[in-house]
């Protein structure tokens, strides 16, 4: 206390009266302003006041202890510099702004108090997927944006491509691909995932943190164009420990951001979804469940409840049977596993019974699935059996069968969507105010 | 010790005699295998001399110090399960390999002594660098992926479309991209340090970390077209406190890895460059050099020096003007700064002299430039003057423009170019050695 200080920041509000003024300076370190009492012993005292919001200061005074009840310190100031004035035109001026407004402002937008707690969380949670896998000896594996393969064998993807597009080179009246960058069609990877195998039967355990792309026209709360993805694989492991390391990297990671951004996390309670603490506090305390897909299909059948989409065995689960059954059945999350095989990807691994595969998904209150994962099919002949029938072509697919050729072992691993777990673990419900600079369908702007 | 234990891995190395067999044994948790010794009380005892390299094993045994000097313990095994014998094709036999034919082998690569600690090591600066940055409170921002401008405003980029190539819309003769997925052309980023000032201007201090792009048509030992790149920007920083934390960093990735991977570090010191150690010692324990732009062309004129390109007062510095300065003449890294106006990037901040910017170059020996910063122009008027007189188009940069209306302050950053990092500390001489799978012209497989 009674400590000399010079601090720079931008001035979040300002009032003043007739010998005093008060500002909120912040200097973008935390969440909370810092308060500046400056009298009228101050040479530019009038001028003060009429500095604008986010105009930028630099402030010499005192750290005193505050009479405030809002804070415990403030500082009283000797010389009140300006850096830079802003201009009158800004456009969040110190009033209620609604979200859709403030994503056409998307340069500006992380200077409100959402945007700020939004994006310092954000940041705060790939930390924490960061730090629980490496202090697990998890290797990241930066795999490739840009491919010539398609990890689910579906979905729509960006093409990559150095070509002209007013004058695209042609063969045989097809596009002429030797003329491009890389001599064939690319395209932005949908996932990490075959590749992170890789890597797995190199060093067990591995996992990706990095950018994946759908080029999918769905224009809802839950898509984005560009979205970062966690991929861990996990090599001597079945599906058990799987969920086991999920749980447990769930768990850990909302651990974190309870305890290393409090105040954010109390302003999401208050501001944004006031159910949001007890939700994550009983996740953090609950054992998850765990129900076959099989066994969920009977639960809903029996639940008397008339569901848009009905169920019967060999359906997908849709987000309607997701949230029945994690928040009035089991009140927590719970795993639903081995799937009908129709429904699932083509590397799942076929259990013993020939009509399920050994699959993952994480069902979470209030949102649904958030993690999806399987044991992978290590049996080189039922691999290409499976890829045979769903007319894949081998060939494009020789280094992913090679792991089963040479050393295959059993091994699992789970997708994370990244944004999903940061809007759960906000209460944010929409994808375009998770991300920084959101593409969506038409939108690329900045 | 005399622990039971089960454990399951890959067969490194295998021989056998009469009565005992050993087997090194890894189970990607580290780089140094465990060491197997069975001998003929082993059910399977004359099976698994021929169980070839790579076969995944399950052994359960006893843990023994080891009577041998290269290891402190090995494990003395009661049963020995195949889990998976690797075919006999398998093409990295234990015998020397060529760098060259293991880039052909990609998905096994990371198998091999060299490209595992590569890879592990590739990881574990990965995380120093978050951990760095997170521990002084900087903010990990996601800058986007697709974009619709230039951040250098020059660079080959790559497109990215959902376009038929075979039948590109047309309008008024050229390509309609109000038919394309985003309404408008976008490209591959090429770097996200405009969106990452932006988000400085409300936390102050803020990283990004993810890939970048170049369709540069250049196939040398350090270009890539996919690579990722760190690119802290810290407001309220001149140029000098921009060089005291790149020079932190880069110190304490170093000493970061010198800590956490010993085993690895000296395998390349022993088989990659007889010199790492002894050169990152160096880095570790000196005070980084600083000469402005305009005393090193000095230096270099005065040098008696030939260089293939001649030195004079405004041309750019050549990867032999950088190597002279940091290896002959300071013998430590260096911070070369105010270079020429014309040399630099628009948004550099210009110098009081008018002839040069606040621009810093780190050159480090071995291999020259490793980062390139500067302090951004802060002023409106300078920056849009500079912008128009390189033909700019303002209204496309409004939003990067307003962060100079709206509370301008100081700010500096630089860009570290990740795999450059990961060849300077392995001392692994070409980029396609450190990437996972890398992506140069003409190569985009797996």
């Amino acid at each position: 206390m009674n400590k000399e200080i010079v601090i720079e920041g931008w001035i979040k509000t300002s009032r003043a009266s007739k010998n005093f003024g008060f500002i909120e300076l912040n200097d973008g370190s935390s969440f909370s302003s810092l308060q500046i009492v400056y009298g009228d012993e101050v040479d530019n005292f009038s001028e003060i006041e009429k500095y604008t919001i986010s105009s930028s200061l630099k402030i010499e005074g005192t750290v005193v202890e505050s009479p405030g009840s809002k804070q415990s310190i403030e500082v009283h100031a000797k010389k009140v510099t300006p850096i830079s004035i802003s201009e009158p035109t800004y456009p969040l001026q110190k009033k209620r702004h609604t979200v859709e407004y403030l994503r056409t402002q998307a340069h500006l937008r992380p200077r409100t108090n959402l945007f700020n707690a939004v994006f310092r969380v954000r940041s705060i949670i790939a930390y924490a997927i960061h730090k629980f896998f490496q202090d697990r000896g998890f290797v990241y594996v930066h795999t490739p944006i840009i491919t010539a393969s398609d990890a689910e064998g579906a979905g729509e993807m960006f093409q990559v491509t150095t070509l002209d597009l007013n004058d695209v080179p042609k063969k045989e009246g097809k596009v002429d691909f030797s003329e491009d960058f890389f001599s064939k069609a690319t395209n932005l990877t949908v996932s990490g995932q075959l590749e992170a195998e890789v890597f797995a039967e190199a060093f067990g355990n591995v996992y990706t943190f990095g950018p994946t792309f759908r080029a999918e026209n769905s224009n809802t709360q839950r898509h984005a164009a560009e979205f970062w993805m966690i991929e861990p694989e996990i090599a001597f492991a079945d599906i058990n420990v799987n969920m086991d390391i999920a749980e447990e990297m769930l768990k850990y990671i909302i651990k974190y951001v309870l305890e290393n951004a409090e105040e954010e996390m109390n302003f999401f309670n208050s501001f944004v979804d006031k159910g949001l603490l007890e939700r994550l506090d009983n996740v953090v305390n609950s054992d998850f469940g765990r129900v076959t897909y099989t066994e969920a299909i009977e639960v809903l059948k029996n639940s008397k409840t008339e569901f848009k989409y009905p169920v019967e065995w060999g359906v997908d689960l849709q987000t309607e049977h997701e949230r029945y059954l994690t928040e009035e059945v089991y009140k927590k999350p719970v795993f639903v596993t081995n799937y009908p095989k129709e429904i699932k990807a083509f590397y799942m691994k076929e259990n013993e019974d020939k009509k399920t595969v050994a699959a993952m998904d994480l069902l979470v209150p209030g949102v649904g699935e958030i993690i999806g994962g399987s044991q992978r099919e290590d049996k080189l002949e039922v691999l290409e059996g499976k890829m045979k029938s769903l007319g894949m072509n081998l060939e494009d697919y020789y280094w992913y069968l090679d792991l089963r050729r040479y050393g295959s072992v059993p091994h699992s691993g789970y997708g994370l969507g990244f944004e999903r777990a940061v809007m759960y673990i906000t209460g944010v419900k929409n994808i375009r105010d998770v991300i920084p600079f959101p593409r969506t369908v038409g939108t690329a702007e900045f």
